[in-house]
């Protein structure tokens, strides 16, 4: 024993490195790879599908080491081509040609990730933003007219939200739209520098157009945020129009195809028709009317028909980890860290438990992601659609929305980076692809509203929730509830105390392990831990007076870490509740061991948490152990059908487009492997140095 | 208290967002900048100063969006400029001009991170593997001749070690080197497209030469890998001399002022001399002979002069954390979340508790990274300078660097990323910087030795020492020992014993907290979890049989990840040493301030590894929640001198370049709220729609 730790000599790097307790791992071939493939596409499996072939086109692909305005040149084209093929009409009104289908639309946009990313949100720039705030905040007057040249990309146009001063803080902007009754005209300014548009896509060099959010002032009156249709570039020349001014935002960290620029108006006046009067008109003699009468709820309702994009950038982080997980993985499986001239293969670097862990463990949470994004689509269309257009599913969208794009534009650059690092330098080369898309998605952490204020969006969404249950209740009977759930949430009260009791009290190991993968116990685990969560959060707000906003406002930054943290761990159980029913639709093999990866995802789930259920008396130190032993066994237990979990996802080499995910790497090896065998048959391989006798 | 978490209303965005319970927050100006910024230069200051100076000057800086060919021959104009200043030659030896400054050296070239990192590792390729390579396994015959032009930059060179098929595993490349006695030449050659070297600086466009490392055979005995250098391109027409042959590794995620690259040789002749021979020498008839006994221990000692290349990684990373620090800190001390129309002044995103948990638990740690670096590169100079060159002092210096190289490199990506976000949009131009930063950092966690490769070299040392301790031991006395570890470690036996009860057992938080900001009680808590992650994991490898490699490998498999994890935990308890001894060389009010910092740190490892705290008992979940409360306690205590603290990092607007770290966005705030202020005077600024009655 001593000797096998013996330090006498330098250790050597990749001695460490070492074969897995488990017989060869051949493919095993029992997963249904197709149907577990057909299922992961999802409601709208054509539309992914069509997009794909897209894809694969490499008239749409990203080419690497161009500069960013022959970037910019070659996104362009592609945007044209993809308005010749027409199915960027999807989500339109078949009045204009298109199909009215919502879903489908965002799930073929968010595979164009696999050809650009650039393109991905370019065209969602033009679609999802500009497009569809003229579809959605607009009525029919502008859908007429002015749909149809954006459908065709004949105008390009910029959505002017942002600005230089405010980014997720949207209510804030300076710019202003005041209300000249005189000419029947807005007179759209910029006050001061801060007040510039930025960030805008379209807006450096292509934009002809920009719906331009802006304060509405009429007769003395702010009401608040509103849209208007404004044109900004001569067609012809492609100069700036009168009072228009603006700047390139120049070369960004990615997604340089995209042309990104600021925008600003000296006085610049539209017609009173331009603007975007859904939710809110001026009649010609400069009389406000809004079919909503609070300015706060109809500010959510403007920018609420603006989903879809957190909506596409969910899905699109999905697709990209699929992508991302299929190089490593194959690359993995093929990569020897161990020479090839000793007398025994060695192990794949899929078969160390370091690299299983980083990826397999990815691999869980990307076929969550992946499910959970299909319920947001679901939930998305069916509010876009109409079928369920309602308050209360338009509030539950945007929850969902807004804490799956946090945790899943995150869980992507990880999963990229992860991936990246686990093919070594190869990672690091262009050829290999994965550098390019962390670069691009790189923004998708901040854009369309930032992860952190998105997760506070949803924090507030389970505060309300949680003080809607005790509307009315007095501060003493709040401070009651909340006092008993700090000693600890009686698992009797949601009648599930059996298996809590599974959970904390068994004494062996192997029990133990087993109840940490009943989907009870985890359904148990993960719920209890975001009620009470909030409900600690609520008790440490309850002391707040009523009103007074700068006292809420020091209360809400005391516990932001905390209500940040809640709403993770709530989104993390909507993710683990959509894979969970997805495997409880799967039978045979494939049920059996997308079980495995369910696991896996609940465990790694409680493993990052793990501090909270050890401080909180959910799980006592022994059991926290058992989580880390049931994760070693689970990835051993998922290699013999990686292969199969990544094929699953159904990216060809076309789409993956990187040169160690196509076997070259095996074909290397077997080179090797012949060429040592040979010297070795022939005599001619050299004897190694004997080594002295050990002192 | 119920209006307060009513959901009534959708919620708003930015509500959340709320002032911190603090006093306003202005610079205090009470940390001595001055003393704790030359502090941080350490002992190399001149030549970190001088550096500095280099990479304030735009000659020596990256610009962004060139192409590949563009930055490479951009840079290569550059390490021209270097050459003629003559500062390469720091590290070399007085006999061809050089200063002997092995730490001065390092130090120097790790700032010129601030000037472009391709610029700072295709130097580090010329002078610190290329010339080093000569320097260090040469001998006399090879500095003479070899070493001038080198310097010069007249032979621009390649380090050819890594191959396609072989990353950090250095011992199974397949070139060989086979000694012809008829001729007194070495045959290099490539025998499969696996052995091709890959990811080489300098290989493909601009090297003349090469340090190839290949397997050494003679008489028919391979031994081992040594050093040969090889001319491989004609200077007069940039060709490939006979035999030699390669390829471009094109475009990267990072790193393009760099021309990587691949070689491969055909049966190439090279003389018997062009081996570097210190460690090893084949005579005339082919007699090979070595000062180093041990085909083992000679590999290590001449990969181990190569050190320097890791070492330089650890203080490049924390050179540009800081950067990034600096550029986020002073944008969030500037940048306000809600408008400045609204009656009060909204408060600075730095505000935020959130924001500051991200930034500051960040910048601890560079602190930590900072001081570590600076006894990283104590070791190494005396080691390289022979004040110290002992094995121990070697053996020493490998395990710091590899461990504190792995730790920098990932911290630095993490506190890159969180930096670009933290600054939304903005931080993903290239006008602020940071995106370039990281992308071009990208590659350091994988390269000079892969991350997770260096955490296993240094976790078998810590194997290695701790069975050092128990040599002769029967396996039983070492499970006893084992299991006595498990059941927990007995406080007493390390004379610690009043300090564990400080941190288990006393009643009251506040008590705690102070306990957990005691430099004993951080001691005690950081080394007993090494202590015992090192003597649990010996425990579980205790049944190993002796000898028997493939049940040893299968062994560590098993615990590869707690073998990584304890390593990742002696590095940190390094990092808190470092930063402990400096902070406890410090006085007055920087003292105090710099105390929280470091206790910041130490906080934020115990939050990090709070589960394997609770699971082993050496805090309660009580005593776990003081941990949290002691974080936020600490942000607030840090905030009024956030922007001191990224000041003593020394980096001026030269050196950040970031247009955001200017006072720019200050600038444009004051006019938006004089523009609001002379509107709310004049009484022309339109007044808000009221809201309807509430229902």
């Amino acid at each position: 024993m001593v000797d096998t730790l013996s330090a006498s000599e330098p250790l050597e790097a990749d001695e460490a490195h070492a074969p897995l307790d488990l017989a060869p791992t051949p493919r095993t071939g029992t997963i249904d790879v197709d149907w577990l493939g057909r299922d992961l596409l999802g409601q709208w499996a054509d539309r992914r599908l069509a997009a794909r072939a897209k894809a694969a086109n490499p008239d749409y692909q990203r080419i690497a080491n161009l500069t960013m305005e022959d970037h910019r040149a070659r996104v362009l084209g592609q945007m044209r081509l993809l308005a010749d093929d027409g199915a960027v009409l999807v989500a339109f009104p078949a009045s204009i040609g298109g199909e009215d289908d919502h879903g489908g639309n965002i799930a073929g946009f968010e595979e164009l990730v696999l050809a650009d990313p650039s393109l991905q949100i370019k065209s969602g720039v033009q679609y999802g933003l500009f497009g569809a705030a003229v579809l959605h905040l607009g009525t029919t007057r502008h859908h007429e007219t002015l749909l149809p040249p954006i459908m065709r990309f004949d105008v390009p146009g910029a959505f002017a939200m942002t600005e230089t001063g405010h980014g997720s803080d949207v209510a804030s902007i300076g710019t202003t739209a005041t209300y000249d009754e005189a000419t029947e005209e807005f007179v759209l300014h910029t006050p001061f520098r801060g007040a510039w548009k930025d960030y805008l896509g379209n807006a450096a060099n292509d934009g002809l157009a920009a719906v331009v959010f802006a304060k509405l002032v009429t007769k003395g009156v702010d009401h608040g945020v509103h849209a208007f249709y404004v044109d900004i570039r001569d067609p012809e020349t492609g100069a700036f129009l009168p009072g228009i001014g603006g700047e390139d935002d120049g070369f960004k960290g990615g997604l340089n195809g995209i042309d990104n620029g600021r925008l600003h108006f000296d006085a610049v006046r539209v017609p009173r028709l331009n603007l975007l009067n859904r939710y809110g008109d001026v009649a010609a003699d400069g009389t406000y009317s809004s079919p909503i009468e609070s300015p706060g709820r109809r500010f959510f309702t403007m920018l609420g028909t603006l989903v879809q994009g957190r909506v596409s950038l969910d899905g699109a982080s999905v697709v990209a980890s699929k992508a991302a997980l299929a190089i490593a993985i194959r690359y993995g499986a093929e990569r020897r860290q161990f020479t090839a001239s000793s007398d025994v293969e060695e192990e794949v670097l899929l078969d160390y438990r370091r690299h299983q862990k980083r990826l397999f463990t990815r691999l869980a949470e990307t076929y969550a992601m992946s499910y959970a994004h299909d319920r947001l689509l679901t939930e998305f269309d069916g509010v876009f659609s109409g079928r369920t257009d309602t308050p209360e599913h338009r509030e539950d969208l945007e929850t969902l929305a807004a804490g799956l794009k946090a945790m899943s534009t995150w869980a992507a650059l990880d999963t990229l980076q992860e991936s990246r690092e686990a093919c070594g330098g190869a990672g690091f080369l262009a050829e290999n692809r994965i550098t390019s898309l962390r670069q691009d998605l790189d923004i998708y952490a901040t854009f369309e509203g930032d992860n952190t204020v998105m997760l506070q969006l949803v924090g507030k969404r389970l505060l309300g929730d949680f003080a809607k249950q005790f509307k009315g209740a007095s501060a003493t009977q709040l401070a009651q509830f909340a006092a008993k759930e700090f000693a600890g949430r009686a698992a009797a009260q949601v009648g599930l105390h059996q298996v809590a009791q599974d959970v904390r009290d068994l004494g062996k190991p192997a029990t133990a392990s087993r109840a940490l993968r009943q989907t009870a116990v985890q359904r148990e685990l993960l719920t209890d831990r975001v009620e009470t969560m909030v409900a600690e959060i609520a008790g440490r707000l309850r002391h707040v007076p009523r009103g007074d906003q700068a006292k809420s406002s020091k209360a809400f930054n005391n516990v932001q870490n905390e209500l940040i943290e809640a709403a993770q761990a709530w989104t993390e159980l909507q993710q683990w509740k959509a894979l969970t029913e997805a495997v409880e639709r799967m039978s045979g093999e494939t049920a059996r061991v997308m079980t495995w990866v369910r696991d896996l995802f609940a465990l790694t789930l409680l493993e990052r948490h793990l501090a909270w259920y050890l401080a909180n008396g959910r799980l006592s130190g022994a059991r926290a152990k058992v989580v880390r032993s049931t994760i070693e066994r689970l990835l051993v237990k998922i290699r013999p059908h990686a292969l199969d979990l990544v094929d699953a996802f159904g990216l060809g080499d076309e789409h993956l487009r990187a040169a160690i995910a196509t076997g070259a790497e095996g074909d290397r090896q077997a080179e090797a492997q012949a060429y040592y065998e040979a010297q070795r048959a022939a005599g001619t391989l050299p004897t190694p140095e004997r080594s002295p006798r050990r002192r």
